[in-house]
């Protein structure tokens, strides 16, 4: 069964649908939120909690793991999942996306890229082979194939010769021998021109990958883009495979993506924002370190369920963020990560019932975007 | 029975002993060692984790707490223990020993001490009535007498004229209204001068407080003065009260003080020199950051049972370390922590088998201060 995807059910409003792919380490059901774990390990949290959360299956970078502690070591470990005491399934990306937005002096040829590694300076080379190569030493349940994301925006000129290589690094990644087990995703590039989408998806498609991506979107550009980005590719995917919108992105975006058929999400937001004391909640988001909060002895979300919000309150939360304790940042991580958790289960269970587009209208329209100033800072 | 002190059984070799310290949050069963929770957390660690660690009791710092968050702020949140989400039972220091340690530009009189915060130089004042106020209103289960705590070394004349200063502020402690349930202990003070340690020890059972700790230990005195100077005080402490140093110390030096009848202890080092990396083991410490521990994928202990070294290896750690990642300092505060709870829960078991003095010296001398020099820093 693994490797297999079983679309479920569809909505009849909208694009959304439910499935469930088949991994060598379990069962996600999708849409699906991974958690992003970067450095091998998902900032502040634990592998326990992450279980405890029901995260269903985590992300991590290849790129990151490459520079350290670099994959030899990782793979004399036993791989990644008992490196880092991780048994659900993990998606690693192919280190494209990070050669191109974290290094400097690149030489760019067929086989791949020449790069400066972003902590020490240290010559390293990513191409298709290498990235798949690392990917099957780490053991990835899911193995992303390594492309160049271009910038945005971009040039048809760029973007056309730049999908060229992608598609050829593609089916280079295609021919390279993995694991019993593992699953390989192609990545849909073509910048913002929609016969580059089209062709795109058209070729992965004939490749025959186990699932697809939408790459080089969240590089900066405007919501509506990466709505429009989205909505290029969709229609050239086949049904039966999994889709996964890379780096993607607040849950009211996530909803909307759902409901173009996206089934696969991944962002560094909910754990990264944590850390400057910034909480998501259905209403959308504030900061816990603003005064008013100062004798608020309610939980950072009303009603909500998660080990933070059962245990702890706004007054303590914002405590320990003013004095600058590990435990404010393991707490409002614990949180959001739950938010965003329990956002797109729920949504698994609108599309389950049949009433997706009625939920995703009422969470949107209560969910305001109203991050607040922090009106002291002592 | 809360505040009652049970002895339950005396070494015949040594003066160590074990017993039950009835609190209003439940049993201690002594000897303990209290994990430092300073800012109302114990650094890296949440309350359930430490309820994991079977730490039967911790330790927060009242002038920590008065300069943030304030206590009239955490009695608004119902005490200590609702605001911080921890059950069990809570010692309480009186802030004296910060209010000479940590502030600046201090003005003491009678009443005690004006001082100005460590954090933001706001002028505060503690004095006997004002810790005893505090610690009542943040419902510690052990609240501690206000002390001065002289330097070392400190000359005869201003060692004798601060005790009269503690003494009579002792006096003042023990007649200030406390809550039911709450016990409060004295402070042996008189620096180096055994004279003085008599007379403080003679003056405070006098007053009969709940329990007496030593003070004025831990501040850069060589280990022989130490244990010297506990050795003055404990012939002069009544047997059927607890008997606590504070602030002490390595392994080793905790048993050579249970073997001197001290019952309970609080130290930072474990969570502390966690945050460097450097790791607790009944063979001494050690750095994990060290090159040598590359490709190490054992636990940080050999046979130790704790959450850390049942889960993770010192490669990862190290890696974690190495990457500035959170759940680094989270894994290595537990591992330390667990060290200390169980070196200590084996001295009791020891202390009720009757072979205390032969667990101490088998244990003294496998551990070895061997801290390592990091010979790889990137």
């Amino acid at each position: 069964m693994t490797g297999t995807f079983k679309l479920l059910g569809c909505d009849t409003v909208t694009s959304a649908r439910i499935g469930r792919l088949h991994t060598a380490h379990g069962i996600v059901k999708t849409p699906i939120f991974m958690p992003v774990g970067t450095q091998a390990t998902v900032k502040c949290m634990s592998p326990h909690e992450l279980r405890e959360l029901n995260a269903q299956i985590i992300l991590s970078n290849t790129y990151h793991l490459v520079v350290r502690p670099g994959i030899d070591l990782i793979a004399k470990a036993g791989g990644l999942h008992k490196f880092m005491s991780w048994d659900g399934p993990i998606l690693t990306d192919s280190g494209g996306y990070q050669v191109f937005s974290l290094t400097k002096l690149r030489k760019i040829s067929k086989e791949g890229v020449e790069f400066q590694s972003h902590v020490d300076g240290a010559t390293l080379f990513l191409g298709p082979r290498e990235a798949i190569a690392a990917q099957v030493a780490l053991g990835s349940d899911v193995m992303m194939a390594f492309d160049e994301c271009p910038p945005w925006p971009c040039d048809r000129e760029y973007a056309c010769s730049s999908l060229d290589l992608t598609l050829q690094w593609a089916a280079r990644c295609r021919e390279q021998k993995i694991s019993d087990g593992q699953l390989l995703f192609g990545i849909v590039q073509g910048s913002t021109y929609p016969d580059l989408r089209e062709r795109s998806a058209r070729e992965l498609v004939a490749m025959d990958f186990d699932g697809y991506a939408i790459g080089g979107v969240s590089v900066g550009e405007p919501p509506a883009e990466m709505l429009r980005q989205v909505e290029m590719a969709v229609p050239f995917l086949p049904t039966d495979k999994p889709r996964y919108l890379m780096g993607v992105g607040t849950p009211p975006q996530i909803l909307n993506m759902i409901a173009r058929g996206v089934d696969m999400f991944d962002c560094v937001l909910p754990t990264r924002i944590a850390r400057n004391g910034t909480v998501f909640t259905a209403r959308g988001t504030y900061a816990v370190k603003n005064a008013k909060y100062r004798e608020d002895f309610g939980p950072l979300e009303d009603g909500c369920e998660c080990h933070t919000c059962r245990n702890f309150s706004r007054a303590y939360i914002r405590h320990l963020f003013r004095t600058s304790e590990i435990l404010g940042l393991r707490l409002l991580s614990w949180h959001n990560l739950h938010m965003y958790l329990s956002t797109v289960r729920r949504a698994r269970e609108a599309i389950a019932a049949g009433h997706f587009e009625e939920f995703r209208r009422e969470f949107t329209a209560g969910y305001a975007e109203r991050t607040e100033e922090i009106d002291e800072n002592v």
